[in-house]
């Protein structure tokens, strides 16, 4: 007997997940062939991978700062040459300092750290935590992680009991969430995002979803919110975040609480739900005590964008100690995260502070990646605005705008034709047209009758985004 | 409702993972005590961490080549000053070829790699496996992954479609294996290795396993082996890897082969499960062309110990191109291996070659640790061979020790009356009394009636070997 996709692992035969998939697998096919030189038969000489966050794939440059801490923790020798360093290669004393710190806490990056990570490591994050909300953290309840996506694989393997198990996701979502409930065969509970409000969340939808998969006799455990969100880019008004917060305590959900994009906010003011859960707990006492809630956040995002390195944390407010136990057990039967990751989880959370010697560096690399993410978005949305039957809510965070797209007739008849979703052929046709990969609404849910596609806003220059026009333009031409 | 450990996922609940357990984490408690400084109130002066295979944390030193790579990966700034690199810091020009072919190869280590891996890199594995083998190897067939660990997690996943999908693990095996199935809730069906014969594979045994196993209506798709072995440090000759490999062929069973300790042979010579099959292949045209293999490997132990950097790989031989792509698939919904790990694989199966600048150091400390873990676990051998009670066979390969002891049956009463099994006990009191830490055999699994421990061969000195002979001592004149 062989193994055959029918015999094989049914959840694994279902999970989908497009940010990787038919066509990002043509987009690398595409890539290859146009490095091979000569004629490639494309009708372009550039992929442009805008299906996926990969900052420093694209335009983006690593901050100096961390960078020049990680060659030092992975040549430590280097250290014994102080001056060739300062010297000779300009690393400035505070990077040879945390260097030295962390190599303390560590040993060598090349060792397993605890299960849950370093210990010296939990503790900055914790403190950062204080720092950012203004509310105590205790690294006792802090997890590293490879990247949140092995965490929210963690959290969702511990809460999911069976396909009884409800988990109430947003729609659209990063196609991690749906994957890992396939995977586990447990059961997603779609909630829709108000793409009239700029994808917030409107809690009148949450509750409707809840009642109908409770009333289905689903064991709803948890609710997903991703903020800034993906693919949405939009970024929850503290209002929504306090009737998630609300609602979540009234029917004993757990809240996981996606903020990997939490420094990638161009519109108001990120708002963690840590804070807004203190400070509810706060204004009134006891009401809001029992609820658990997980806080995911990642290296690999934001102006640091080190998703190679796959470093990631959450930290578990409200849980079992018990059921945190099995948390630690299951992250320890995968040993640990990266420690070189875990290393750069601390850059991130601890960086230069003014009137260390890095500090200028770090501060000019980082707002110019900040205004720079900006400045696309803002050019890629105009763009949008200028593309029949193309509507985008501005961009408001994240890496992502998510634009809703009214298709002729024809141009939905022809992808009925070839079996795929319309906004599957509009994106392959782009594809191929233009070498720019982004990926179909469908890949993270959508409405029903309604269609988007996902880019991010990552490449450099802004000539790609007048390609998208130009396509745009013969599309609706073609098929008006 | 909130989460209790009753209601969580009953599967992780089940899991066990002696490695990283109660006792690991009581020697943890015990160090940060004796970190603290004045009195620990604790018998002895060091945690010797015996536990777990971590060469780094230990006396082990990371390869200067791969780590003066890994510096300039990480800081590719650093290659714009090649004076100061090769006069001021000594790297020499095959230091900073690799590291300028390897960034051309990943662009950034902080970007996200293809989901399976980087293309080149599965290249250079791909021109190892065939000099090592002497057979062809395709990168095609070459997944990246984040130490072998989670490439066992990948391959058990898609192979275990439900409860009755039985995987046939040797016992005592590492608790990867048992905790996996846990997690995936299918059934783990053991087959004992031969105590005997230094912990070889029994076919006769395997058999009986196999057709109990089928009796009992589970659909056994798999075999799992671990050569060298873990916790049992043996390394299999020729005849017992043909055998394994004859009765999967007739079974259609998927072989497994877990083989990270590939270089750490002290008795004999590694055989691969691939040059073995390909052998057979080649003896008995058409017999043996419809099986399956596995094979995994990782930067985590050998001479390269580079466990916190999550590196590894899995080639697979003769599955079926769609399964193929659900392995594909199930990689890409957790993104990527780390790249910097996946770099160090590239190092490892590419080292320094006689000519090369860097060769001579290489050799040498490559040899070093060789002959250093050799040492050791001739001293810990030796050691053993003088305790009352205790038998243990030659050391072979892996990084363990794992011998047998006869209980007086007093000190079993005792453990009973502690609810916990006389290993355990007896692991726990060497712990309590010297501060070091080993496993119990129950942990790993152990015929009925016989109680072993597993200890690394890593920690530095032999002073702890003698503590260890003194406990037992004190141990066995106690409960005698």
């Amino acid at each position: 007997m062989r193994l055959t996709v029918e015999s094989i692992n049914p959840n694994v035969r279902r999970a989908q997940y497009a940010v990787r998939g038919e066509l990002a697998v043509k987009s690398e096919e595409f890539r290859a062939r146009l490095a091979k030189g000569g004629d490639s038969g494309l009708p372009f000489k550039q992929v442009v991978s805008a299906n996926i966050g990969n900052p420093q794939q694209l335009d983006q440059k690593p901050i100096t700062f961390f960078r020049q801490v990680c060659s030092l923790l992975e040549n430590p020798d280097l250290l014994k040459k102080r001056d060739v360093l300062v010297d000779g290669l300009g690393y400035k004393p505070d990077v040879i300092e945390r260097a030295e710190w962390l190599l303390r806490q560590v040993g060598s990056v090349g060792a397993y750290s605890a299960s849950n990570g370093v210990p010296a490591i939990r503790e900055s994050i914790a403190a950062f935590l204080e720092r950012r909300d203004g509310f105590p953290a205790d690294a006792k309840h802090i997890y590293l992680s490879a990247g949140a996506s092995s965490g929210v694989n963690t959290l969702l393997n511990v809460i999911c009991a069976d396909k009884s198990t409800g988990i109430l996701v947003p729609i659209p979502q990063y196609p991690l969430y749906t994957a890992s409930l396939s995977l586990l065969n447990a059961t997603c509970v779609p909630y829709y995002l108000d793409e009239s409000r700029a994808w917030g969340t409107d809690l009148a939808t949450i509750k409707k979803a809840y009642e109908a998969a409770k009333a289905d006799g689903v064991d709803v455990r948890c609710i997903v919110i991703i903020n800034p969100g993906n693919p949405t880019g939009a970024s929850l008004p503290e209002e929504d975040i306090r009737a998630v917060l609300d609602f979540a305590g009234r029917e004993g959900l757990v809240v996981m609480a996606d903020e990997v994009y939490q420094t990638n906010v161009f519109v108001g003011k990120f708002h963690s739900f840590k804070s807004v859960l203190r400070t509810m707990q706060r204004e009134s006492p006891g009401r809001y005590d029992a609820m658990e809630l997980a806080s995911l956040h990642s290296i690999s995002k934001g102006m640091v964008g080190e998703c190679g390195h796959r470093g990631g944390y959450f930290e578990l407010v409200g849980f079992d100690p018990d059921v945190e136990a099995e948390v630690y057990k299951f992250v320890s039967i995968m040993l640990c995260a990266p420690v070189i990751g875990q290393c750069l989880v601390e850059l991130m959370v601890n960086p230069p502070k003014p009137g260390d010697a890095s500090y200028e560096l770090y501060k000019r690399e980082y707002s110019a990646i900040y205004d720079g993410l900006r400045h696309r978005a803002d050019a890629l949305h105009k763009a949008f605005s200028r593309m029949e039957g193309v509507e985008c809510a501005e961009p408001q965070g994240a890496m992502y705008l998510f634009p809703t797209i009214r298709m002729p007739r024809k141009a939905v008849e022809a992808a009925e034709a070839e079996g795929r979703s319309a906004d599957e052929f509009y994106c392959l046709a782009l594809l191929e047209a233009t070498g720019i990969c982004v990926i179909p609404g469908s890949g993270f849910g959508q409405a029903d009758g309604t269609l988007h596609f996902r880019t991010t806003f990552l490449a450099p220059g802004t000539e790609w985004v007048d390609r998208i026009v130009d396509y745009h333009k013969g599309f609706m031409d073609k098929y008006r």
